[in-house]
């Protein structure tokens, strides 16, 4: 369980680990996001997690969004990269993981909606209807991106 | 020291480890590309490495790159994410790395042309001297996807 997220935070531990994470921002053809709200925190977040030894990237992201969301995704392209070492995460055990997430952008293409032991909700969520959810500010970051279609991917 | 590198090899050992490595594709303006002789093996190569602890993705591409060949540069893009578990490399203390290899784009900025303790050569090379050169096929792999400049990142 994470012990503690730090962002830009002069107190923050430094970072001793990197560990590769993937997301995604999926849209669907009416352009809302797929969203969950976490069971840990209560916050809402785009799916994701770590990356396992074995798979490859893209491989991972179809996992993790099937396992928190139910739905089966095809990936389209990258939203970015975030590596920010401002951006720290203190677990219990000393691990301070630094940020590393690959994040890409994905289109539903079957499935069923169900939320999961890290998902306790699962919604279709139109982008004005975003600032009204609790989110961390680098996932809003990334569902930010993920909507500018067509720009450049955001590399850090 | 790396001990050995499979590619797709039945006997290959399987991956329990996966670290970030970074590199680039650097292209000048007459659309040379900057290569490296690796001093460890005598292939041919893009310049890279691992990402450090504490570093941005981009800036841990930048330090690679001004390490490996003295020049400074200025990332202009993503070439692809490479990330397939057939390809592994096994260490001598038993770690068995998976690829996972970042790979940007980039343009020189500055900088003098200059070989370091990993990099016995550095030359600008011309896109058709590229099949005269020894080099490992995931190296060619990602200078052929460089050279493309206006097509979608590779996202394995």
């Amino acid at each position: 369980m994470p012990k503690r997220d730090y962002y830009d935070d002069p107190a923050a531990p430094a970072p001793n680990s990197l560990v590769v994470a993937v997301a995604a921002v999926v849209l669907d053809d009416a352009g809302r996001v797929l969203l969950i709200q976490r069971t840990d925190n209560d916050l809402w977040a785009i799916p994701g997690g770590a990356q396992d030894v074995g798979e490859t990237t893209t491989a991972a992201t179809v996992r993790e969004v099937r396992e928190e969301t139910g739905l089966d995704i095809e990936i389209t392209g990258l939203v970015g990269i975030y590596s920010d070492p401002r951006h720290v995460i203190a677990y219990d055990d000393g691990e301070v993981r630094q940020e590393f997430s690959i994040c890409l952008r994905a289109r539903p293409v079957g499935g069923q909606i169900a939320p999961s032991s890290e998902s306790q909700h699962v919604y279709w969520v139109e982008p004005e209807r975003l600032d009204q959810l609790n989110m961390h500010r680098s996932v809003r970051l990334r569902i930010d991106h993920g909507l500018q279609q067509n720009s450049e991917p955001y590399l850090s």
